[in-house]
């Protein structure tokens, strides 16, 4: 099928400069897709430090099960990293299992490095096993035109049901140093990331030990690719790497800039993708406050954000707010009906326990009709505070998956 | 917006007999549909026992907390049940719950009885307090024309998206001696009930004491309400009530026989009010067998039932297994990839963490034709066991709620 573009498409990939100690390829290697690329692989120095989260879902494909064991593989030379669309390799049985030995081998061979620590991510649908050898097989004539200048080809090559490329770039100072760090993620439905999101890569130039960028990732991802949902659907191939080769040669420093840059790239990312969410007409975005812990207010932030009554209200332009009252108390987490305040936009809906008395229906609809919609929701019971980021549920979200795989 | 019938629509209401101890009478009140009837009050014989489950919702109605203490009211003379269709009366502040006291008083000048014992619901637009006296100005002219035989004109008067009126009737032996059970329900969107369904009415003449009636509610309300999804959204109304006049003398014996009935009853209303789930084009059936415990199975077949992508999939004839692992996986519960069966239908589709060998997609694709479809998902791990219903997801969803107010 034809793909719309995102009402929220950027108007340009940004730029991402070449980064010392990251070399990379794409190709059509015809996994499933005909006339696009959907291969790609990066070769990382050998001083290059991997941190990456994975997918909490119990049932999570080959390509995770390796790459979670390949961050702490013994590696000599290149650190590898290959990505291919068309196919997840998951539930995809010894065949699968085979696919991904076959393809780090391949790798191996032909770019460098111990097959043991190659990164391997698989993405598209989900029980067709990877035909490793239409990889293999591209591994040698990629091998011969390694480029520093392949970001956005490569954030083209790990698309599936998207619409636009996505990636970002930041600089950073470390200790008087400046250090870059590129990001570029793929994602559109099956989007509840739960500890990481679909696919994520982030390269930097920057000496940061391995430890400390593990521990930097789990900070961050709470915020940022935790707090998007597209569908409440969680993927089983989520990953998420970050990736230090250290050619910047910065001093062991405060990383309180490098952080802020950092965060900033993984908040950029994750809100691309939810801009991209299958079918998105409108940006949801779902402020809750006043809970009796931030975690609480997580919660009631996702219930709202993935109720499929509010979200097809959202769609329809209708400021239908009974449907985060009942959002909010169907979470199961502390509320009370009387000391809540609820805000679309810079409008009052209602407020100790009933419809806002200044309140029109007009405002609400004037409201609606825009691209970008913020619902505020104070709960009244504490300090606890949380955002998470959604679109709305319409038509074209149904066109898309009914269909996935034809 | 016009609303086309449920494929699932039963050919007729069934036979719903005069009960002795029960009257009742509906109305056009014009709470908001016109043409149509939207109350319906039913006068139970003094001797009446009633037991009651309402939704877990942290943000219900005033009407729910109402009937929750009316419940345990000191009652004098017969018992009512007044309930309306066109506003929820839910998050309506003072005016809300002026409007419920009011409607119980009104009902008990009409209808003898006590105030404070009056079990209030209404079910439509939530935010919109309703207008008492729309209800109040009908009480005395359909205390003068009560009947024993108005349960089809019962189930009607309080639809709202329903694209049916739901009912069910069943006779039981208790010591030798025939009851009868007439039950009628409407619900068709927010539906995931908790503890309780949308709206239920269960009515007999038998002879049994409320804790009897609300341990039986209790037991049975879990594999037949909460065993139904349409769309994972917890309605802030649900009130199941079980009414038992006594009329019937039955003696003080066994209730095995009446258990079986009622079972029945409330298995068959919660069926229809998933086979008319707003949109419904096929109806899906998710049995999930091999978990640790029943309540771990319960939890990941609501899981596949709620998932958008594994709807969206059945509405597009697609038997794309695949999401059914995502949900799975997702569920949180313990599951194991490589001790994972699914059968769709008859056919086995994926087994030890792969594909079924024997398994060709046309025979999914011939299955997925049909109106009725079943996922079997065997975990491998256990004993546990639990069956959930639901409907796909389709455009006529999304046509029904983005313009639910308009």
């Amino acid at each position: 099928m034809t793909m719309t573009p995102s009402p929220f498409a950027p108007a340009a990939f940004p730029k991402l400069p070449p980064l010392r100690g990251f070399m990379m390829a794409t190709a059509e290697a015809g996994v499933k897709y005909r006339g696009r690329t959907d291969l790609w692989v990066l070769r990382c120095d050998p001083s290059t430090q991997i941190a990456g989260v994975f997918t909490q879902n119990r049932c999570p494909g080959a390509p995770v099960d390796w790459s979670r064991k390949a961050l702490s593989a013994k590696a000599d030379g290149p650190r590898l990293v290959v990505v291919n669309s068309g196919t997840a390799n998951v539930f995809s049985g010894q065949a699968g299992r085979d696919a991904v030995v076959e393809t780090a081998q391949g790798a191996a061979k032909a770019f460098g490095g111990t097959a043991e620590s190659v990164q391997i991510a698989s993405t598209g649908v989900i029980g067709v096993a990877l035909e490793a050898e239409k990889l293999t097989a591209q591994f040698g004539e990629m091998a011969e035109r390694l480029t520093g200048d392949g970001w956005e080809a490569a954030a083209r090559a790990i698309m599936t049901t998207d619409t636009y490329p996505k990636g970002a770039s930041r600089t950073a100072d470390i200790g008087g140093t400046n250090v870059t760090i590129n990001g570029i993620a793929k994602g559109s439905g099956m989007i509840a990331p739960d500890m990481a999101t679909m696919l994520a890569y982030i390269a930097t130039d920057a000496a940061v030990d391995k430890d400390t960028l593990q521990t930097l990732l789990g900070e961050l991802t709470g915020p940022t690719f935790n707090s998007v949902t597209v569908d409440s659907d969680t993927s089983t191939s989520d990953t998420l790497l970050l990736l230090a080769s250290g050619a910047a040669e910065n001093p062991d420093a405060d990383l309180g800039d490098f952080r802020r840059a950092l965060h900033e790239i993984m908040f950029d990312l994750s809100q691309q993708i939810v801009r991209d969410g299958e079918g998105i007409s409108k940006l949801i975005t779902v402020r809750v406050t006043g809970a009796v812990s931030d975690a609480s207010a997580h919660v009631v932030a996702q219930s709202v954000a993935n109720s499929p009554l509010v979200k097809t209200a959202v769609a329809g332009e209708d400021a239908n707010w009974g449907r985060i009252i009942m959002a909010v108390g169907k979470a199961g987490e502390p509320a009370e009906r009387d000391t809540l305040t609820i805000h679309i936009g810079p409008h009052c809906l209602a407020s100790n326990g009933q419809p806002d008395a200044l309140y029109r229906e007009e405002m609400g609809e004037a409201y609606m009709k825009g691209a970008e919609i913020e619902f505020t929701i104070d709960l009244g019971l504490g300090d606890g505070a949380a955002t998470v980021y959604t679109c709305d549920l319409t038509h074209a979200y149904i066109d898309i998956n009914a269909d996935y795989r034809s």
